[in-house]
């Protein structure tokens, strides 16, 4: 990443859950739960698969989000069950559904100290995919939105939508740059066009998004904390 | 309406369902057969009633759309079985959901015309609720896309909300006008704060649509057809 490329940044977009706030860990605690419902039927192990297969094969249909997710715990457990349903694991996905629509906004170390240095020097936006109105009350919640131009919320987070995410800015590629902790998600597909990234990490990615090879690329770069994007660009 | 006032205007916002597209009569087929699922526990009447409630008591947590219809149809099912719930309806309420996100755009008499007229003259946009992949793909399968400027998925339709698209749009209230078919989501909230709006009533409307009281206003005008749209504007 050089210096020079980076004084011609003017906007700069940050994917949201497990990057300005916890997300997966809410997920993976759901998960927990939901396969010990079914813990009679089959392991830990296979129910999280046969999770995880069903909520790919539905994401063209659902796309992203915590209804989708809902959806596809209620089909895996009458496909597990096979027939000898339970009416109160049912009930429980579904309110398994809610406390996740419902759970508290915790931000992650050194998100806002950030987004205060970077606020009066760029154009900042949110870039998130997910359920459209959990997405914007989430922003609500974390007490964050002053600090945006405003929430974009993707039904996917590839190279198209990141050029229309752009054009919608008004601005070139290679103004544009993107924090995310999710390399498949935040960093390719906007590397690809031309654009900056920055991966951040978080200690646990949904299968779904992670890649197994390593990027090197001039306009990338991977740091461990969120805060450390403020002396990547000397502020 | 004056021909004066008319004139000012730069941007139309067209509401998707039953306005664009044909949307309310898929999902009153899907609740009668819901209805009928369940007849062995109740009228359908009783059904119906209860799956509205239930459904306007998940609207903050879930927004609008078929996937947040689903969920609230399987909280319905729940309680009317009460514990003696057979496998294939929770199974088969699932397929009606799915269903409904594949369902085949069909447009409205005289829409595609219309926006062929209006497209040179003014800035186009889809202003809808409802789940955002599923707006997105209908858009993308009626074909009518490439008449709009963007497709604005909003969480709700508040005064609040068409105050931050006409921000968007970079215009003033008196230049902008929405059509639809909701008076309570399409027409009295533009209205109140400044904007122009044509209601065109399809033949069923959402309950939790309804108004009681007639609409008179300068900016505003009921007609029958989208197609009279274009008479209206002089074009």
């Amino acid at each position: 990443m050089t210096n020079k490329s980076l004084q011609d940044i003017k906007a700069i977009a940050f994917d949201a859950d497990d990057t300005l706030w916890i997300n997966e860990t809410y997920f993976s605690e759901t998960e927990k739960k939901f396969c010990g419902l079914l813990e009679d039927y089959a392991s830990h192990h296979t129910i999280a698969q046969e999770l995880l297969k069903t909520e790919i094969d539905n994401l063209a249909l659902y796309g992203y989000g915590v209804k989708g997710y809902t959806l596809s715990m209620i089909e895996v457990a009458l496909q597990m069950t096979s027939g000898s349903i339970d009416l109160n694991i049912i009930q429980k996905i579904i309110g398994y559904g809610k406390d996740l629509l419902n759970m508290p906004v915790e931000l992650i170390d050194g998100v806002e100290e950030l987004l205060q240095q970077l606020n009066s020097r760029y154009r900042l936006v949110v870039a998130t995919k997910g359920d459209l109105l959990d997405q914007e009350q989430k922003l609500k919640k974390s007490g964050l939105e002053k600090y945006f131009h405003h929430i974009e919320i993707m039904s996917d987070k590839k190279e198209q939508d990141y050029q229309k995410l752009i054009r919608h800015l008004d601005i070139n590629p290679e103004e544009f740059m993107m924090i995310g902790n999710s390399l498949r998600s935040d960093i390719l597909p906007v590397l690809n066009i031309g654009g900056h990234a920055i991966h951040v990490p978080f200690h646990t990615t949904w299968a779904h998004e992670h890649i197994d090879h390593k990027i090197e690329h001039a306009n990338f770069k991977s740091i461990s904390k969120i805060g450390e994007v403020a002396s990547l660009l000397e502020m």
